[in-house]
């Protein structure tokens, strides 16, 4: 579902979230292909200074343990718009602002509990894990795309993760190719 | 671990398990590289014929509810060797035979219990759906890439799954790009 987003708020944004694509004053515009850095595919020549996805990966990760809040948290408590496409207790899953397939969807926990990557998951974690992976498979089934997709877990800066907070893509309603990334 | 493999054996594998790289009479052989069909990135022309594991996915979905035992019984029953990374009561972590990154292992329940693929996924599977991703982080730390490495999961041909048994692939070891396939 659209929403209306003001120019501001769309520049403290991570390519990885929300809605696609925006209305902003009755335009609808796709904010993936003109406002928000490309994604972490290798460009060309000077092209790959300003829009390169690794950097902002790496920049994230910076504070990445610093435990502040990260755009997630807005989408949860719902301060900022997304399009939701499946929640429960546990987790909430939405379109990707910069999807990847034709159906891109992120899994996230609702609460973090220190799962800032997967790479900081304790045994502990195993239920809300096995949830999120559930919940991906629900997502699939709700998208029309249970006969094939792709489920990516990106865990630090050479894996291109930019929000630390874990989270699980959906990808499909098209052919994926391999190697995966 | 290297392991002594004879060709006819080999014929018989799907291009995505065992040890890297084989010892065969004495010689050193990189088999993903030589024998075993090329992964599912595009390919030029004719070869894209004959190397292409989207045609090779598909042909194996057309089996994938048979409920025959595939590729993966006779690793975990050690039937065949592998290069086993982790290894628990419910997961078995093992090298794939055509890694696509330096690190390149697939983690898998013991037993399958229906899970073909992550699209046969059931509210019960919970459990080890958690352990399994749990296990992907532990491979990680094994394999010292827990500062960055990329869980996928191939659900149905057109995400390029090949063997009907429900694996996770844990990538790492290099810079991983956008999009994933």
């Amino acid at each position: 579902m659209a929403a209306l987003v003001p120019f501001s708020l769309l520049r403290n944004y991570s390519p990885f979230m929300l809605a696609r694509p925006f209305i902003v004053k009755g335009c609808n515009l796709n904010f993936s292909k003109t406002v928000l850095p490309l994604p972490c595919r290798r460009l060309p020549f000077s092209a790959r200074a300003t829009h390169d996805e690794q950097a902002a990966a790496k920049a994230a990760a910076a504070t990445a343990d610093s435990g502040a809040p990260t755009i997630f948290d807005k989408i949860i408590n719902k301060e900022i718009p997304s399009s939701i496409v499946y929640e429960d207790e546990k987790v909430l899953a939405f379109r990707d602002i910069n999807p990847q397939a034709p159906v891109h969807v992120l899994v996230i926990p609702k609460v973090r509990d220190g799962l800032t990557e997967l790479a900081k998951a304790e045994a502990r974690h195993g239920e809300i894990l096995g949830q999120l992976l559930y919940a991906a498979r629900i997502v699939a089934e709700k998208e029309g795309i249970l006969d094939g997709f792709r489920v990516v877990i990106n865990s630090g800066p050479s894996a291109c993760q930019s929000v630390y907070h874990l989270h699980l893509h959906v990808l499909g309603g098209r052919q994926m190719n391999w190697p995966p990334g």
